[in-house]
């Protein structure tokens, strides 16, 4: 941490300032220049509020150098970290993963119809929400279990791995057999007991940011689930809040090469959330893809128009087929391949 | 709901559209002018998607006019809600309650010593934290049962309230013994399984704005309670972000007047957590009783140079006592009154 | 500034960064811990690029320390700038002054009329628009000088002094004969060349924030009209724009006492545009004097729901003599009155 | 416009909003439901304050149906406008125009060694600034027409259009036989006075959206231009204002498939500006082609590290050579190419 005394801070107001940082257990350099002092404080621990410093009198300004993560962060894994997953995928290699269905489990033959049109194209991994959070209590809210169990079955048929979302402590051990992501929403991003409980599982997690998360936050999330023991943790943009208001969300793609370099784990773009609307799903799709995602997660449903959920930004089965051609041709540009 | 067509639109597309809003149970009046058709549509429930429309080849815009919300809606109850505590205290009549204490409860010294201070001062609720929702992983996450306890003790010796926040469905029936008011945090305003549970507790629930909420989304997550029986629910102000990062917040006082008149329920005012700097509570909180707030929820800690979390926007309680004075001079301008 | 090092930077690294700063004028401090080196860097103009230091090799983190204003600061004039104005009227003294009249000057009756009622109520200078900044080019642009006209003459009948919006350069000299303050709206803050000719002129700047403007950058505006000599800036919160839509702008209270920290110019609130709706109009004023407003700025009209602009946000003169009222009553709690 | 009556609005309440909307020139449509009365109202002029509406008692919502702008409307030209240059270039075609050079005009030799670099690589404009728009009054401001004059020169050897930066409407005639493209920057885009004056001019304009603007203002301030007789507007994206600060601007990607939507005016992206950093201008220019970008403007500087003004966001000569080669690769994923 650095204090920049204000000018003309006298010997007192300097002294309290030190007693204070080594009352923080901070050990303390002092440069004292012509105009003013500066103090490097070093060696603590990583949880202090530097606003109390702040505070103090003839303290201009206070940052925090060290990051308030460890694992998280990306000297912690030069190198960058690959989530393995069954059947030989890997999430952050050199091949993009798309994974994609749709929004809610409905029934039988809208989740089999979707998994197969999905597989086709060369998707990877199903989703489907079996625990929907919705804004309005009156509204769906997901077929739980029964939707696992119709996930995993058609998941086997066609050969693809499962995500769903989960949204509470209870639910966790009920996913377990079925899901091979757990995927935490924007909603959750914050919910540290569901994230403490997710540190304690061996299966990886999709962390989403908050639509009002910074890049700080989303990496203090996933140190919550790291520092539980689960290294397996991918990160996902999905939109953030603006003042724009003609989509839902304004997608930032930019937070794919920042959180490359910010951090070591894996990073996934959403763009049927990131836009709500169908017709600009392809268009952040293949944008997420040229600024280097590791994966995407889409919605695609069998008959988006009669979807019980967010059909607006599902992707019909042929429009997702022609998306996939596309990133085939964009994949090469930033020297990745899509299976 | 209303649907208008593009200009142009040929009688094909219109019919189109009729036939999905019949689909999606609506009664459908149409009105034909010179240039447009437009298209209204009512009678459904309350949850529909309307990007579905939007989305059909021929629509220019759609609207939806019935609010969300039914029960957190004003017309449900023009006259206002007011929350009944125990003695003879309530939330929403002519008196302004304030809320006082520190963040989180430390030790009986600290409590009792600032819970002393904040009853003197005028205070009628004591807040203090059990259980805390940080950012950090490393952070202090709160003393849990032996928090509640203390706060108790303290609250029955000073004859205050108690206020406490719940992060998690399992924190309910361990809280329900010791709190007056069981508050839900701004990171947990969407968690729609806590709001489900606290929907069956026959205690108010203080229900914080998330700091990208919307006013929609506020009373959405009131209308999760209420849907399930709790019609006591005291929302509150407590800084939304946006681009300013001056302060941790930008604490949006409009809040107050404009959830007046879209809802009955009664409207709090967080200038700690909404300025996060001691030296700006003050102002925010004399500006939220002029603009109409029914409570105000403050951070006072007896020694907040050594408070263990959020001292830095904690007030000593002189500070408060004379903020009292003052907030006491402002509320006969709105035609109000502070004990 | 201060640079710091990451950990494990080499002596290589460490020297790159010094040579660097030297080339840009700096004097270099050095202090080398345990774990990292930390570089204060003093001594240059105000006007540098910290992403280069950013950008380099080693480099973890980068703040620059000296505020990038000088004259606009608080430490410039820590006891406050106070604008003198004719007739005996300041602003940033112990009487809250308050600016009040229509959007825009329509007709001698409108204006007539509309000063009189504001001049009973209380207020001291009129407001009125000749030149009007419209987002759509159909909208009505202003009578120009004939509306300056009307507005002095008027303000001569009722003793008011007056404020006015300039747009262009070209208006400067036509204005001048007319106003006691030049008011420069939100839109053109960033008008660097307009700013510049304000500096030349001997009257009151009225300097208010953009919707997406930072303090830092208020107060960078306010520095190019003193650098060039006009010292008399006082500055104006109108409402940032943020994710919330229901009013158009969201008002930022807190830059209130926020601005009075970081500078010692007068600070006006604008709880008209900061609102956009009439029925928020009150409370937000009385919330920006119990915040600590020098003065406001309210629209206010003789006819609203005849007004040719912004009546939607106009207060009727008799809603205008009642704000007055409540807002005598709070003065007194800030220390402050009003006329 | 679209006036929805609050569920038991009486006759009397409906037919005051009827006289005002008949007042405000409108022909009005009612339908009445069984629950509520919808109010259509068309053919007035595009000029209307729908919160006059919004204020009557009785009224529950009202919701502009027409767009505000015409001209730059999508339906003005379904086919989408090709904005043509000399030396046979244009913009809106199939070639995607890459726009590339300094931030601002320094030396000869910095200008030609520049313009070399880019036009080698592939650029067909070069961009450099001879007015700059800097938020500080004591930063580099630009060499005004000298800086045109080598401009000229140095895209005449190397076979480049020109386009530069006008801020100011006495700076159009000394521009005007320099340049090939007008622009006008973020923080002009309303700045009604010098849009009013370049629609006089007969050389396109390339418009950035303001860091705050929503799309809606953007394309009424490309109408200012359109309705004053210039049809050759040209728009972009240079990253908007969001509460995330790891980047100057977020840059939003989707505006581009969004503006295509609502507008048939050509759509150009500015990475440099949006991001702010030279390590994040590679992966969003990529993306913005991706996304479906017309046009590219990228800063590129023969000596990033001792330009005058933003050096950060600069690429090196190599840097933009080799992102045109991986902008070649992906312009045939969405039917484009690269020259």
């Amino acid at each position: 941490m650095i204090v920049a005394m204000q000018e003309g801070a006298d010997e007192g107001l300097i002294q309290q300032v030190i007693e204070q940082l080594v009352k923080m257990g901070f050990e303390v350099h002092r440069s004292t220049g012509a105009r003013m002092t500066v103090l490097g404080a070093v060696g603590s621990g990583i949880d202090f509020d530097i606003r109390i410093l702040e505070l103090l009198p003839g303290v201009q300004e206070v940052h925090r150098i060290s990051s308030p993560y460890k694992l998280a962060g990306r000297s912690f894994r030069p190198e960058g970290t690959i989530v393995k997953l069954a059947n030989g995928i890997v999430i952050g290699g050199n091949e993009i993963v798309v994974m994609a269905g749709p929004c809610s489990v409905e029934t039988r033959e809208q989740i089999f119809s979707s998994a197969e049109a999905v597989a086709k194209a060369g998707a990877k991994v199903l989703r489907g929400g079996a625990f929907k959070p919705r804004s309005s209590p009156y509204s769906f809210q997901g077929h739980g279990e029964d939707a696992l169990k119709l996930l995993r079955e058609a998941g086997e048929k066609f050969k693809l791995l499962i995500i769903s979302e989960v949204m509470e402590i209870s639910q966790i051990p009920l996913m377990l057999p079925y899901v091979d992501i757990l995927q935490v929403g924007a909603r959750n991003m914050q919910n540290f007991n569901l994230l403490r409980e997710l540190a304690k599982v061996r299966k990886p997690v999709l962390l989403k940011r908050g639509i009002a998360a910074t890049f700080e936050e989303l990496l203090l999330s996933a140190e919550y689930i790291m520092a539980g023991g689960n290294y397996d943790v991918i990160l996902c943009e999905r939109g953030i809040r603006t003042f724009e208001t003609y989509t839902r969300n304004t997608m930032d793609i930019s937070a794919i090469p920042i959180i490359h370099k910010l951090s070591h784990l894996p990073m996934t773009a959403d763009p049927s959330h990131g836009t709500g609307r169908r017709d600009k799903v392809a268009p952040m799709a293949r944008a997420s893809v040229a600024a280097g995602a590791d994966a995407l997660l889409i919605e695609v449903h069998n008959d988006p128009n009669k979807a019980w959920s967010d059909g607006a930004q599902s992707l019909f089965p042929e429009q997702f087929a022609k998306l996939m051609d596309e990133l085939r041709m964009i994949a090469p540009a930033v020297g990745r391949s899509i299976g």
